[in-house]
Parts: structure tokens; sequence; C-alpha cells
């Protein structure tokens, strides 16, 4: 997985932080933004982050470049509906010889391995097969597995970023987009680092697990998430 | 694939005419409810879609159940942002001898359909080998191709049926997705005849591809579309 | 006010439950729908609601005519984006007369009712005036009040409910949204019992505010909320 | 009106000809990013433009703060759903003294303007009292006009301002939007030229009005659009 933070809204944090104080100032909004150091957007941001007020957050959006991720995970990324995707297509891109993601648990087990890598063997030549006999490329496909990687651009305000991680950074999201959540918030992190401090799973965000009677029990803390960024 | 209209918003052409009528009428909501005869509703549709107002068109809403269509189809569907939808879970339920879709240019071509059977017998021994090794489902599922059969409950407005309509009636769409997209168009026209009337894909409705250079060349036509439901 | 839920999904609670189930059983779609007595769908939407999993909810939608409410209701009203909206419209209707709506702080203080009703009387008279020198309606309407009293028909569905009843339920919100939208919970709650059964504000339904410091210090409590639906 | 470009996704155009280049390219991401020279760039938007295809211009942008206009505009602009908006509050933010937005039809007739002045300052006068008399802001402001004077935040993506050029732009739009939609659509050609070179009322875009028998009659040419950016 390559997660690549193609372009943001220069200057995220000031550009929410000045939707923020413009509802509740006589102001001008111009004003309002020259004047906004450092210092206000933290206390502002901070404010807003406790009042639960967060449309003023959907005034900074992320591209993120998105490679060698599989169709299983990009089923369910397109599922969250306040973003825009651009995917490869697997209707006119010829899929011979596709990449493939290999989840850990069977790359773990040897045996699971071997089994794995010989049914993605039958499938890439059978996949060929089918192109050769003139079938084509977009029905060909529907032999094509999960696993086979796909490329996509994505782009998300950061309110619908925080619903992305109180999701997807949980332990009870699959193995792969949890990795993709925890890698985006790292690199959000990094550009906008007021706007998403007090980001990540539910769990980490309310101090309680949400799924109820489906908890994992294992909330993170702040600590954990500090030294490994979660992973 | 099986497609059953579920549940729709009640007398669902009355309700967008209501609607159209109130942005211009002095009179209270609940009368231009009552005085909305069917020939009034005719005229008052027709009016809104000659006026290219469609707002008022998502007043009304579908809920389908669709069975026994593809993972490709699936993943191309949720790509309409403007919709809900219910998936079957391929973390939850185990998938052993899952049921597939078959592409008709594969069914057609013998050699094709053997090669394609083959390749679906090796995918569901590997699947089931990988679960009986302990592998969780969720992961075991990387292996599973696009051709797996899954379902659906989707509900959409009449707006973005319009819009779904436009794009995936056309001739262009993959087969699947397209044999979705009329079938729901022969339904909803049976219970909302006012709303979807003049409704199907870019050519037929705006009278001109819409895809520039990308044109299949052969547009649909009213009466074509009578007579087989444009399949 | 007056509130008319003109139509909705019928059977709200069967297709939710219907939903919700899809996801997590290997039967077909039709089977669940079939075999999901009320009991069944009180459990499964109970669970839900405790798993924090609100997607399913989505399916059911409900439309309402709300006629005299303000201006200044209309204009915080539409701010929530997951809806459909038709609104009378100020540009095309002759205004002379506007109804108004009066708030209650108003109409406690003989004084300010006497002072409210002298300038909507003068509003009235320079909206009419200048109508009678050529302005048009669009322009003339510059001068309306907030005050003026609109009417709208607008489509939630049970998801996009909830958000407006934890936000506009609460103290904070404004006496006149906020007594919308106590009468629309009342309402809905008639037809979908096992949907709305558990919404409400914020401070009821998660059992504390979430406004941080700017809290009114009054949760609401069930018992109070059973009683006189909140107002 | 003012109208300040606040903040937008940098390099607009290249983000968006990526995204479009990615679905149907088996390059990567960034090598796609990286050799996309402005020829390209331009070759390759105006390739979707005229297949169609419009999501990828979601992945850019625009952020604007406006000041000095009227809240009639404000409750228009916010019918736009595909946006995001921070707005000045009447119910926190004492308004006495509130500047107004004056329509030009009453600006140049003085016997019109003299009166909405005159009613301007009635209003002013009765608020003040309201709020002298103890009447909270919130309902004191039940007597503001749509006249008075407002300021937003506002960020929408490149392809919801397509549409709210094509609806807003148009000669039947309420001059003050239109005037809003066209000074927009200038700030943005100076900044992202390819992606909204062929934008505009949807007269000019689709070449002719799809306004049907609503029509004003007089399309707008590329010509007087290039001469004085159609107002």
């Amino acid at each position: 997985m390559k997660v690549t933070l193609l372009s943001y809204t220069p200057e995220p944090d000031r550009v929410v932080a000045t939707a923020a104080r413009l509802c509740y100032s006589p102001r001008a909004a111009d004003e309002l933004w020259e004047e906004l150091t450092v210092e206000k957007q933290k206390e502002f941001l901070a404010k807003l982050w406790n009042y639960g007020h967060y449309s003023p957050f959907e005034h900074a959006s992320f591209t993120f470049a998105l490679t060698g991720v599989s169709r299983a995970l990009s089923h369910q990324l397109v599922r969250h509906r306040i973003a825009s995707y651009a995917q490869r297509s697997q209707r006119y891109i010829n899929e011979t010889d596709f990449p493939v993601v290999v989840p850990p648990t069977v790359q773990r087990d040897p045996r699971a391995e071997a089994e794995f890598t010989n049914v993605i063997r039958q499938i890439r030549e059978g996949y060929k097969r089918l192109v050769a006999l003139g079938i084509p490329k977009e029905d060909a496909r529907y032999l094509l597995p999960n696993a086979c990687a796909t490329q996509l651009i994505m782009t998300m305000n950061a309110r619908s970023l925080f619903n992305f991680f109180a999701l997807r950074c949980c332990r009870r999201a699959q193995w792969e987009i949890r990795e993709l959540a925890w890698e985006i918030r790292r690199q959000v992190l990094m550009v906008a680092p007021l706007i998403f401090a007090q980001t990540g799973p539910a769990c980490l965000v309310k101090g309680e697990c949400p799924e109820g009677p489906m908890t994992c029990g294992e909330p993170y803390t702040w600590s954990e998430v500090a030294e490994n960024a979660g992973r």
C-alpha cells in the first residue's frame, strides 16, 4: 500500500478557524483571516471540537493517491459517500499479470500462502485465456479476485475524514482499510496538526466504544497511538 | 438477477406534483395536495420536466432488493452516492459454494465457459481450504471473484434515478448494470408513470449523446424502448 | 405552525429491519422481508441502535408539509443538506399582507408586541408601495422580515432525522425550530415507533450534552419527554 | 458585495487531470502527476468535458469569503447542498445598525429608494427598541429584512460550481446571486483556467436554454461573456 498526499487546501488550520470565527464575530472575513495567529487558531479549533460544532471542518479538503490497495478495500472505501473518487478501470485496462494484495494471516501461514498463490495463478491464466478467446476485458474481469490491486485518487474534507477515522481506525474494521485509515491520519496530522489533533477511532475520541455488545474490548489509548500511530 | 420493488413513497406522482406546485402557489400545501387530480399532476409534471426543474422529484423514493447481481456490478452501483445501500457482507457470511454471475459473452462461447467454470471451481476450493486452515472469512474472501453474486437493498429518490438511468441505460454501460437499470426503470414506470415517462439513457432523453467522441453511434429511439423496454 | 405528514415509506420499521438483516444473513431479501415479525423487527432495530450502525435507517423517508413557519426558521432548516425541500417563492408570489410568526417573548410583552406589530405594518405598507411603484416582487421582498411566514415541503430519511432531532430538539436551538423538531418527532413516532423509539436531543440519546462548556445545564430526561413530548 | 478567494486546492488543473487519467491508464498515480505538462492537462480536461465525465472535477475545491450580500441571497445560496457554509449568526451577533443591500431597481427610482430607506430605518429602530425591552437578539431579529447584509465562507468543488454557474449565471436568476455567480466564475477562471474554460450559464454551455417555455429568450454568447464577464 502506498499513500501519497497529492494536494490539500493550503493553511487548513487557518481556513477552518476563520470559518468558525465568522459565525460569532461582527468582524469582516478578511480581517479574521489576517489576525488568526497560530495561538488563536489553536484556541478556536479546540473550542469547536469541545462544542461539537463540526461543520467548519468541512472547509479543508485533502486529496490522496492510493496505490497497491485491493478491490476488497476499494469496495468498502467508496461506501463513504461524502468524498470524491477516481478509480483505475478494470473495464478498460488490461489486467494480465495483475498485482495482488495478500492478507497478513495468509502470509504468515506457508500452507495458506501456497494455496493463495496457486489460486491467483489459476485466475491469471484463466483471465489471459478468456482475453485470448476474444472475451472483452470487461467480462474476463469477472474472474478477477478481491485481492487484485487497484489505484484510486480520493478527496475528503476534514469532517468526512473524522468519520472515516472513527469507523475505520477501529480494531473491528478490516486490517487493510484500518491500515489505510491510520496512514492517512498520520499524513494529515503533519499538515493540519490542529484540525486532526483529537481524531481517531471512536473509542479514542469519545472515550468509549460505540459498538456496544460488538466491542473488541481493547479500546485504543492516547499513549498507544502516540507511540506507534495505532498500528 | 432478481429485482424486487420492496417499498416506495405512496402516490409518488402526487407528492412530486404537490412539491412543484407549492413553490409558485399562494395556496396551502394540504389544499394543493387534495386538489391535484391525475390530469393536473400530469400537466405539472410535464411542465417541471420541460423547465428542467428537477428538485421536486427528490420527494419520491424507491427501495429495491437486488439479488443475483455480481460484485462487479455492486462496486459500480455504490458509486452512485445520492442513494442508500445495505449489502451482504463477505466478512461475516461464509461464501463456500458462492453463486456466480456469468457474462453472456462467456456463456455463448463453450470454450470460454469451460475455462470460466474451471477457474470458479478452483477459487471455490481455494476459499474452502483457506477457511479450513483457519484463515478468517474476511481474508479468505480475497480470492473471491468479481463474478461472485451479492445481494443489496438500495433506496434512490426519483431525481437520482434519472441520473442513474441517463448513465446506466446507455449502451456503453456494462451489460449487467445496464440490465439492472432498464429493469428498475420498467418497475418504477408501473408505479409512478408520470414521474418516469420521459426518463432513460441520455441519448433518448436529450435527443443526443453526451459522450461526444466516445458515442456508441446507435442512439436509443422511443419506439425501440416502447417495444422491448430497451433491452 | 402546522405540520402535516404527507407521505412516507410504508412499513418503515420493516424496511429498515430488512436492510439491517440482509448484511449478515445468507437468506434472500424477500424471505427476510416476509419473516420479519414485529417482535423480530423490534429486536433487530434495538441491536442496530446499540451497535451504532445507522446506515440501514436511511431506507425510510418521511415527507412533511410545513405551514406558518418563519423565514428565520426556513433559513436554518435548509442548512440540513441530507434532505429535500420545496419552498414557497417570494420572487413569484405576491406577499402583500404576508402573515407573520411572532416570537413568544414578544407576545408575552405588550410593549414589545405593539412595537413588533407596528414595524410589521410599516413593512407591509412599504412592500405594497414599492410594488405599486413598479418594483419587481423579487426586489420589493428585500423589505420582508424574517418573521414572514413561509411554506415548505420537506423530505428526510430517518437517519437524517436522527441528526435533526439531536441538534434541533436541544434547548439551545431556537424556540421555533425546536418546536418543529419535537412536533416532527411526535408524528414519526406514531408511524415508525421502533425506528424512532430512542431518538431525541443529544443529551437524551447519549446521556450527556455534547455542547461542552456551552451546555444549557438542563439535560432532557426520558420521563419528561414521555409526559409532554419535550415541549 | 465583496468576494475573496481565501484558499483553494493548489494546482487544481493538474489534480483534476491526474484523477481523470488514472481511470484509464496503467501507470502509477505519482508518475501521472509528474508527467502532466500544461499541454497534456489541457488536452485531458478538454476531453473530459467533451465526454461529459464530470466526477474528476470534484477533486478541486475553492473557498470564498462573501461579504455584503443579503440574507435573500444567502437563503438561495445555501440551497446548493453539495457545498459547505459558515454564516454570520443573527442569533448571537447584535444587528443594531445592520448594513443593507439595496436592489438596483430601487436605487434607480428616487421615490422607491426613499420608501425603502424609510422602512429600513423603522426596522432598525424597532429592532433596537425590542433589544432595549429585553427581547433576546434571536427574537428581535424576526424584524430584520431580507436586505440585511450577511457574511459567509463557502467551499464548493469545481463540479458543484459548474452546476452553480449553470443555474445562477442565468439571466432568470435573481440579479444579486447572478452577480455573485459571475464574480466567482471570474475569480476561479484566473486560478484554474483549464477547468473552468467552458463553464457558465446553461445557455452558453449547452448552446440552448434548458428552461423551455420559461426562457428569457436572450441566450448568452461567448463573445459577450469574453467582453464583460457576462455582467
